[in-house]
């Protein structure tokens, strides 16, 4: 069957390769679509070489069918319509046993650090999989992985109802969250450096400001009352965005740090003591959050389909990365896997 | 009548004043101890000549007697011992409004903004005051407000009992919050450079280490079973600190920034994105961190007059400042104000 493999530094190849009979605890799943993510066009870079096994198959952001079942599954039939929460936990570390296991110490991100779902048939743990509902569509459904990060940072940003929340980055995540928050009845506004990004925000009715040219603070004071913001989502690993993101909130504010910054950068630890500011990092996910995606997605309110802007075969993924990287009119792309 | 007056850059003077009577809503105290806040070496460093006056009286750290009460005050008496919460707020700003007046966006802190306690009679708004109960002698109260600054630091970290907290820096604010998270059933390790000040911790029964010499983070890891602390309080500003408070938390444990950093410092947020790290700034105190303390240090409980060093007359103020910025053997300077 056919697969794509990342083989080492920007390089990518598709090829065929064996599928694997799902053992006790597993199911294999007849991949449809999976998007592609910030994180894997990290791989591509060779940024996480230290991780990943060559060659590689990749990809994570998936829906499909149920292909097999292994022994002692009795929650999941073949056939049904499924997407994965791709992180296998140990159980037995202190952050396991304290009730974070989605954070793991020795957590395994499944297609980082073992297979991913870029093949036709992909074998898995069945405490992974999510049921999908019959009316979201297989497309729709690759992006309920996006959706559940930016339903757990919401939750752990804690939005409310009527507050005014500030995303720094406009990227598939940013866009989710501003839908996430939208949701939720928070005002928000959305701020990047790239015009087809904040063009296609404001597509979908969200207040978006090109960062370059508006002066971010004064119009956050100028629409809060003097206030500031009541929650700020550094979602752009901008230094620039660092620097802005302390001035924003308001008294007992908070920022979520949903970016990744793999240096350390300054921060303003000033302004969290004068205005007793609140900052709280969020990774990945955890089952609540899949199930409100599911939920969110299959509701039918949110715009997810004006997010896709491509969907390339298995043997176009070089490509889109290269697109990605460009930087230009590019938002979240599907892989259709083959049939 | 005497007062010591910082007359600009690292000059003190004592002086004659004249009383000020109590307007209506306000107070006059006879003031009995007064102690030298970190803030005010920062004042006498010229550091905060933004702010004062000169030449300013300067001392918040207080305790006294009652000498007379303006018009509308009906819930005081002469005679009535009390402290000073100094905060003095504009009831009208975003953070007033949103019930943060302790950190007001016009506050005005008595001592920096306006004259404070080191002279013989100090008029302020009767708002500010607290009850002195009878059993704490006027030398324990004038450590009032800045162990109320180590109940605020506690309540916004919310520590609670069995919890393993590390305190960066032992200077008189990191072992005040040591007292109090001990008191609140806490596991405490306090680090600082300085032998005299882990010393003096020891002394007081206190799990305190040379930062310079013991790997914390090797420490605190074998002292957790590999989980990491539950609670950082960064007290010292030393950007040593700042590298170290990110590498000690559990998964979702907790920093509070506690000391002041005028300038922006590298901080790891992928850390913080990684183990789903807080971080919360805590400044000042609220009435109810007022109250915590006075029952606390009335309580008997905690060895406050242990950290008083030294008791100098209003005359002794320059050489104190010396002596507190010699980074040598000394805790709390109290100073004593004229009978």
């Amino acid at each position: 069957m056919k697969a794509a493999f990342y083989e080492g530094h920007e390089s990518i190849a598709t090829g065929s390769c064996t599928p694997v009979n799902p053992s006790a605890g597993q199911v294999q799943i007849r991949v449809s679509h999976c998007g592609i993510c910030g994180t894997d066009l990290h791989i591509f870079h060779g940024n996480m070489d230290h991780r990943v096994k060559l060659p590689q198959i990749i990809g994570h952001e998936m829906s499909g069918t149920i292909e097999a079942v292994g022994d002692d599954v009795s929650q999941w039939t073949v056939g049904d319509r499924v997407t994965v929460r791709p992180l296998d936990h140990c159980g037995a570390c202190p952050a396991c046993k304290a009730g974070h296991s989605h954070i793991c110490m020795n957590l395994k991100f499944i297609g980082i650090d073992s297979p991913g779902a870029m093949q036709e048939l992909w074998t898995v743990p069945a405490h992974t999989l999510h049921r999908l509902p019959s009316n979201l569509t297989l497309e729709q459904a690759a992006l309920i992985e996006p959706l559940a990060v930016a339903c757990h940072d919401v939750r752990l940003g804690e939005v409310k109802a009527g507050e005014y929340v500030v995303i720094l980055g406009a990227g598939p995540i940013g866009l989710l969250i501003a839908m996430v928050t939208r949701a939720a009845g928070a005002n928000v506004l959305l701020a990047d450096v790239n015009p087809f990004r904040v063009e296609l925000a404001s597509g979908l009715g969200l207040n978006a400001v090109d960062a370059r040219t508006v002066d971010l603070v004064a119009l956050v004071n100028e629409q809060t009352g003097g206030a500031g913001a009541d929650c700020v989502f550094e979602v752009s690993g901008a230094k620039a965005a660092t620097e802005t993101m302390t001035k924003l909130p308001r008294t007992r504010g908070r920022i979520v740090i949903v970016a990744i910054h793999p240096q350390p950068t300054p921060v303003d630890l000033f302004r969290f003591f004068w205005r007793e500011l609140r900052l709280v990092g969020a990774r990945v996910y955890e089952a609540q959050d899949f199930n409100q995606a599911i939920d969110m997605a299959a509701s039918g309110t949110l715009p997810l389909n004006k997010i896709i802007t491509k969907t390339v075969p298995l043997e176009g993924l070089a490509e889109a990365f290269r697109e990605m990287e460009s930087g230009g009119e590019v938002m979240k792309i599907l892989v259709r896997c083959p049939a």
